[in-house]
C-alpha cells in the first residue's frame, strides 16, 4: 500500500482525499514542485524548495513545512529507488467559494506522494524526442510553478494525436518551453542557447546544474530566445526536466535535427549532469 | 446542516472529499457553471447546461449528468431562496499523476453545492462599482469556463488593496472583461457595446439575456472591443455575471462614468432583466 502525505499525517493513497472546498480545486490556487529520485536519494532537493518559496511568495501563499523531511520521509516509507516525489500546496480551505483569499492565517493544504518511474534507463535516451510546435496560449506568469496545467495536458494530448513524444509551445515563431521541460538547442556553431528566464518560462531546476556541467564542458551559453526555423537547423536539441534529465531531441515538425540521431553533446551533457547530482 | 452533491450521492458539506488525484486538483482540468437561484428558482438552467456541455466539449470530458435535476434536488435540500449554485466537472482521478488524459471510459469527478447570497437587494445596485484595469495575463481560451481562475483571483485582490470593487482586465488597452464578469458600456450617443464572443471573453449567460432586453428597450448593440479611454468617456458602464446580474459601474481608473451615480439606462436594464429571467 502506497503511503502519501497529507496536511501532517502518512496515510494510505486511497484516504487521502482533501475538502472540495479547498481553493486548490476550486481557483488553481496552488503551486507544485516535482522532484527526482535516484537511488533513493532526492536530487537537488534544496533548490526545489527555493523555487517552492519563491511560487509561494508570488502568490503570498502563507505556508511552511520541512519540505526535504516530508521528501525524504515518502521516499523511506514507499522504499522509492528511482521516480519522483510530488508536492503541492494550496491556498487552504474556504467555507464558502470566493475569489477573495481567505484570512492569511487560513491553514493551507499540504500534500505530496511518491511515484516509481525509470529515470536514468529510460529507452528514450537512446532514440531521442520527436517534437511538434503549438502555439503558447498559457497564462503570461510561467515563471511561477502554478498547477494551471491544463493547457500542457492539451498539447500533451496534441503530441499523442500527432504520434509524436511532446510539443513545442512558440510565441510568435519564437519557442518557449515543452509541456513540461524546458528546451534547447546547440547551434551549427556549438552555441548552446537557453531562453532566458523571465515570465514566459519556469525557471528549471535541472536547467541551473545543466548549464553549469555545459559550461565546465567548454560549451557558450546565450540565454536567449530562439525561434522554430533557428531549431530545426540546430546542430543539436534537447529538453530538461526533473523526471526526463537531459532528453535529446531528433526531430522538430517532421524535420531532422543534424542526422536525426541524439547529439553527442547532449549524451555527454546528460552524462555530466547525472554525475555531477549524484555526487552532490 | 448544507447538503452537497458528490458522484451521485446528497451528502453533509464536511464529508464532501475527493481524492487527492483528481485531475481538478493537479492539472486544473475541470470546467464549472454558477448558476443563480431567485425566490427558490433556478435562473437561465437550460443555457447553463448548454454551455457547460460546450465546455466539457471543448475539453473532450466524458461526462454526462442530469444537471438540471441536481441543480434542483441542491435547491430543495438546503432551502435555497436566493443566491447560487455551483456545479464542477473533472476528468476524474488518475492512478498516477501523468499530463496525459487516463482512459476515456475514467469516471468523471462532479460534485455541487448551494450557496446563500443576496442577489436582488445588493445594495451595490445603488451605489455603482469602482473599477481599476489591469492588464489580462490569462490563458487564451478564455470562452472555456474552466477553474484556472488563479489570475481572477490575484486580480480581485489587486481591487481589494486599491480600495476599489473590481478589476477590468485588458489587451493592448482594449478591455476583455471583469474577473468574474462580462462588461460593457454605453457610448455618449447611446450604443450598448459589448465586447465579441471569441476566445478573449466568456459567452456570459446572463449576456444573452441582457442584450435582449437592451434591444428591447430599443438601444443599439455592437459587439467588438472598446478601449479604456472609450470606457472613460461612456455615458454609462455596467457588469453582468450570474451572480451580480446587470451591475452599474461608476468608476473606471480613478475617473468618474457620467454624473458618478449608476446610469438610467443600467438601472432599466436590470429591471427589465430581472423582469425576463422571473417571468421565464
Amino acid at each position: 500500500m502506497e503511503t502519501v502525505y497529507l496536511n501532517g499525517d502518512y496515510i494510505p493513497k486511497p484516504s487521502a482525499k482533501i475538502s472540495i472546498f479547498d481553493r486548490g480545486l476550486l481557483f488553481s490556487d496552488a503551486v507544485y514542485e516535482v522532484v527526482s529520485v535516484i537511488n533513493g536519494r532526492l536530487i537537488d532537493m534544496p533548490r526545489h524548495v527555493s523555487r517552492l518559496e519563491r511560487s509561494l511568495g508570488e502568490l503570498s501563499i502563507n505556508a511552511f513545512a520541512d519540505w526535504p523531511s516530508i521528501a525524504q520521509n515518502l521516499v523511506a516509507e514507499n522504499d522509492l529507488q528511482e521516480g519522483l516525489i510530488y508536492l503541492q500546496v494550496s491556498r487552504g480551505v474556504m467555507d464558502e467559494r470566493e475569489y477573495r483569499w481567505p484570512a492569511p492565517e487560513t491553514a493551507p493544504t499540504i500534500f505530496a506522494f511518491a511515484q516509481n518511474r525509470v529515470l536514468i534507463a529510460n529507452p528514450m535516451a537512446d532514440r531521442g524526442m520527436t517534437i511538434i510546435t503549438r502555439p503558447d496560449l498559457r497564462w503570461q506568469r510561467c515563471d511561477i510553478k502554478t498547477t494551471q496545467l491544463l493547457y500542457a495536458s492539451l498539447m500533451k494530448m496534441e503530441a499523442v494525436s500527432a504520434g509524436v513524444d511532446d510539443v513545442w509551445m512558440t510565441q510568435e515563431e519564437m519557442i518557449t518551453e515543452g509541456t513540461s521541460q524546458n528546451a534547447y538547442i546547440i547551434s551549427q556553431d556549438g552555441v548552446l542557447i537557453s531562453h532566458q528566464l523571465d515570465r514566459r518560462i519556469l525557471p528549471g531546476v535541472t536547467r541551473i546544474e545543466m548549464l553549469a556541467q555545459a559550461k565546465v564542458m567548454g560549451l557558450t551559453v546565450e540565454e536567449r530566445a530562439f525561434s522554430i526555423d533557428e531549431a530545426k537547423q540546430a546542430a543539436e536539441a534537447f529538453v530538461s526536466s526533473s523526471t526526463l534529465l537531459i532528453m535529446p531531441v531528433v526531430e522538430i515538425d517532421g524535420h531532422k535535427i543534424g542526422d536525426g540521431k541524439p547529439g553527442a553533446r547532449t549524451a555527454k551533457i546528460r552524462q555530466n549532469y547525472l554525475a555531477a547530482v549524484q555526487r552532490a
